[in-house]
């Protein structure tokens, strides 16, 4: 007799790396974390929190909208602030928000005036609101996607996003990243070649982390998210379906340098074939864990469907909290301070990893995001077997491996030699502790 | 071309009753509606909501725990409450949130001297909290059940359940009720059926809502569900696997008549095979979404696996208000009203069906949970085509048809003649003016 009786999923999900890392964190607890994916924990908004759900409750109208059942597709009020949000910031009409004094004023700007979308094509009908955006990522993966089926990705990618194909059962192929987003004749000749194994039928997504990256701290470009489109549209007809762009935004309002750029929701088509998946969990109150996607009209009916199933409704309370943080301006308010932080944190860990790592790492300097993506030469190793990691380990600081954010593609060998470092939820003691640590280890084996 | 690009799932997956249900409501305005499965909004803890997020903001530690993400299985201390709780409830220790003066002194006080279960059962390790115990029940649903495989249920059961069973493609049979829970010779007549068809192995699970059940206000008691414990452990050796129960407890604290009944996590054998769901959002702050499972460790790994998937946790925040009305007992002290409150709505909505309904129509009178099944007279219909309720509806009352609430199964016809009645919601005075007007429709329908 089998032990268990579980389903095709339940025999095929694989334990998650991050559980394997959150475990060593527990197993050392003087360990120091670069590894973690958690905001800084002294900026959240804990008084605006704390007012705002004071306010909600003692409120008879709100508070009985908070504390009840809601409707699947999230709160009327909600859907139309994330909307608006949404189209202000594509628009350029989010100049405000800009950390830097100059604005928008570069080509980026230059390219807005260009945009083709309008403002009712930010339409609250097309809003989902849900748990935090990675339960979109989810829905969209069971609503599109069967085993055997094909995404294309970022190489490398959102390490979550892999365990979500690995347990569903399909497949991702990476396509190579540029300093400004992926590598378009790479991305037409990854779909030339599906083309011509007859697998195109099997290709149901792009899906892009487009603002800082996760992990490699890259923006892809407005114009780039445009061809991407185009390119995609043009092998449509041999797939015999759409083929749709999943745009991740979830790090986008985490900028401090530069100006925004506009979403794939701007450019030309993408009403019916951009996916924007975002979440107010990252820049605001974390532990609400309140995302969002605007859809295709056509697969907002399916993906409700499944999420009532899910739960019928994210909770009426936490979005009661950002409703009400968006509406009063606490929410655009809260913005600079945190930037601010984020830009002296990130500044703080490349300091630090001038003065430790020897000079053949490489890295970027992140101007928004939680990571810093560093390359060691290639000889050495990062890997979860690696030396550097183990060492590193019993320095007690963790990073995570960059190989674990690559697609199993049989088209290249998985690289092996880079680390996600994070400074998002160290303090700057630690930051400046554990960089010195890693570098000492790195100096060993360089 | 295809207009999608739709998984089987997407393709599969029907329009929810629920979302149809809801439209109704919407279109009009005038409605009262006794098909919400909603909870009383006035009863909701408005007050002891507000207190508690105050606290929980204000104090450095908890704030802290609260706006940031936390891990997929919940948080340590809300598992720990929770675990202790339910042994609470199952070893009778719960007396005092009993409604009745006389306590549990009748048959069940008895049977508790019975259970196999000790404390250290009730593991915290067991516990996951999740978004509603509706994510929980879907979970579930993913890592047992492929495309093809049975569940048995109660017939009729949770309509919400069957729209799952319907968007993954796996079939749901009913077994007959009684007035104390399923029919045991039904149910072993069914296993016994499905063994001779060889299709035994495809039964993963039987599902019973075992407290004031949704739609038929019945309660399972404790005997019936350690004997259904032991049919299902009989049929295993035939079926290759396990074969578990899944006791969906959602309206265990909405008791206000009667002594609580202990969970089939007391009985013989159920550390190994039993999963018990249960909620906060019914007793407590509904908009709050928190939910819980036990499970067999086996299948704690794989669920907290593909929970990691879908949001890796629900909503620390949340999980701090549950865990802190726990601890300082606003929970356990909110119950006592509550229920008052239910148990005069009920005795209002009874009242005015016996002043209203025909004298065929019948029902239970309920000693717990939101529902009144009303049984019409066989030659009438209640379902959604029926004159019964277009005309219910031209009046301006809507019900739940209780032909949403049975499974497809070839064996016997679906009913359709009966009606889910919800005093949850409505006011009072909608309550009598809805039931009112029903009666009207049924007295000419008669």
């Amino acid at each position: 007799m089998k032990t268990f009786a579980l389903s095709q999923l339940g025999q095929r999900t694989e334990a998650p790396p991050i559980s394997w890392l959150m475990q060593l964190t527990l197993d050392h607890p003087h360990l120091i974390s670069l590894a973690a994916g958690f905001t800084d924990t002294e900026s959240l908004p804990f008084e605006e929190a704390r007012e705002l759900l004071d306010e909600i409750l003692a409120a008879p109208r709100s508070r009985r909208i908070a504390l009840q059942y809601g409707t699947t597709g999230g709160d009327p009020h909600l859907r139309r602030l994330t909307a608006d949000r949404l189209w202000k910031l594509d628009s350029a009409e989010g100049a405000p928000f800009s950390a830097r004094a100059d604005g928008p004023t570069n080509a980026e700007g230059a390219q807005r005036s260009s945009l083709v979308a309008a403002k009712e094509d930010y339409s609250p009908d097309r809003i989902l609101i849900t748990n935090g955006s990675q339960q979109l990522l989810y829905l969209l993966a069971e609503c599109l996607c069967d085993p055997g089926d094909i995404v294309l990705v970022e190489d490398p990618t959102y390490f979550v996003y892999l365990g979500i194909a690995q347990s569903r059962g399909f497949s991702c192929r990476g396509i190579r990243l540029e300093a400004d987003g992926i590598d378009l004749s790479h991305l037409e000749h990854t779909l030339e070649g599906l083309r011509r194994s007859g697998e195109l039928k099997r290709v149901k997504m792009l899906y892009l982390v487009s603002y800082w990256q996760n992990p490699t701290g890259i923006t892809t470009s407005f114009v780039k998210k445009a061809a991407a489109l185009e390119i995609l549209r043009r092998f449509e007809r041999a797939s015999g379906h759409p083929i749709y762009l999943l745009e991740d935004a979830a790090y986008r309002e985490l900028r401090f340098a530069g100006d925004d750029v506009a979403s794939a929701l701007a450019a030309e088509g993408a009403k019916e074939r951009v996916i924007y998946t975002g979440t107010y969990s990252k820049p605001f109150a974390t532990g609400a864990r309140v995302g969002f996607g605007i859809l295709p009209k056509a697969l907002m009916t399916v993906v409700s469907r499944v999420k009532a199933n899910h739960d019928f409704g994210t909770s009426s309370l936490l979005q009661q909290l950002l409703c009400r943080a968006l509406a009063t301006c606490r929410y655009e308010r809260h913005l600079p301070a945190l930037r601010r932080r984020y830009a002296r944190k990130a500044a703080t860990m490349t300091e630090a990893m001038r003065e430790h790592f020897p000079a053949a790492v490489r890295w970027q300097e992140p101007g928004g995001g939680l990571y810093v993506w560093a390359k060691c030469p290639r000889p050495v190793r990062s890997g979860v077997n690696s030396r550097l990691f183990k060492r590193a380990l019993e320095r007690e600081v963790l990073y995570v491996p960059g190989e674990l954010c690559y697609a199993d593609d049989p088209a290249r060998r998985k690289p092996n030699h880079e680390m996600r470092i994070s400074f998002g939820n160290a303090t700057e003691a630690d930051i400046r502790a554990g960089i010195a640590r890693l570098g000492r280890t790195l100096g060993e084996l360089l």
